[in-house]
């Protein structure tokens, strides 16, 4: 038996797809939350962890070191070619599974199986998204900066807590507005959040 | 049998709750794509419909009008908490039905076949939500200064849009911004957003 591990941070969601990873009777399916101090976190150890892209992302950057501390690369992440950022993120963090949400039920269980060789299962239609993402245009401190004025800090706020002056910060969003052809900062926010980069 | 269809616009989360909700075998279920121009389109007459309550919003208002057309309030709404907006507009439309995406899988199947009966299911831990959701401050133009904000348009292309003053958007974007608590634009349209009211 193969045992695998399904993290979603939906129950419902979650028990929807251990019910559909038992269709096959060689996995041994069991869930995890996303939350670390949730009472699945001494979980037992797995083959394989199927998570959730979304889990990844977000302000607190998810539950991704957690996984990969507890699994290495045998992870099989779902997410869409419409978030090159998640991908990216899987990918460099060595997610040896990246599997579209879109595809049919079967993909998921072969890139499971794929996954527990330790071979790479790559779904197509996320081979361009993934290669778009490694094009991130911004560097570390724009992102920085983007992520902050993102959750509604001002620039003062923002230059506070990164440690930098105010006309620095404007310059970073400038520059961060300039090379995603963002129209303004609102719409350089939403570009970054929509593909997945914050 | 109780025809049952579900829609979510991530198919292989739709096969997941397809197959959960064939675990109960007095159900026939079938999936629908949220797209009209699927080809689903044509697809048969259900007793109830499941419908992911995500479908219901974006700026293109989704596919809510369309179900309801088909379904009227046979209509079971999956969402969280966190998303008083989708509550609310879920609400409003009629839909009898209104599921928190973390509730046991029991608790689903109990919702379609309360539903099919023509009797209103409501999950608990939604209701402080909804009542909250109602308490939305915004009005129908403020709303929609900020909904269009939020895509990345500047004041001009909103004033033009909606045919007011620049002035007068700004006056909307001010009352807005004040009146649901925000620092200022970009802290206003994540508050909104992030509570499903756009």
């Amino acid at each position: 038996m193969l045992r695998t591990v399904v993290v979603h941070d939906e129950k419902l969601l979650c028990s929807a797809l251990v019910q559909l990873l038992r269709s096959d009777d060689t996995l041994d399916v069991t869930s995890l939350s996303p939350d670390a101090d949730g009472p699945d976190r001494e979980a037992a150890p797995a083959n394989v962890c199927v998570v959730d892209g979304e889990c990844l992302t977000g302000p607190d950057k998810g539950c991704g070191e957690r996984l990969r501390t507890r699994y290495g690369g045998r992870l099989v992440v779902l997410t869409t070619a419409k978030r090159p950022g998640v991908l990216r993120r899987a990918f460099d963090a060595g997610a040896l599974g990246l599997v579209d949400k879109n595809a049919p039920v079967q993909r998921l269980i072969t890139a499971v199986h794929t996954v527990a060789r330790g071979e790479r299962f790559l779904d197509e239609s996320l081979t361009v998204a993934l290669l778009k993402g490694s094009e991130m245009p911004l560097t570390t401190r724009e992102l920085g900066v983007l992520a902050l004025a993102s959750q509604g800090a001002p620039i003062a706020e923002i230059a506070a807590g990164l440690h930098l002056s105010r006309g620095t910060v404007r310059n970073y969003m400038a520059t961060a507005i300039r090379k995603v052809g963002a129209r303004n900062r609102v719409d350089a926010i939403r570009i970054v959040q929509s593909a997945g980069w914050t």
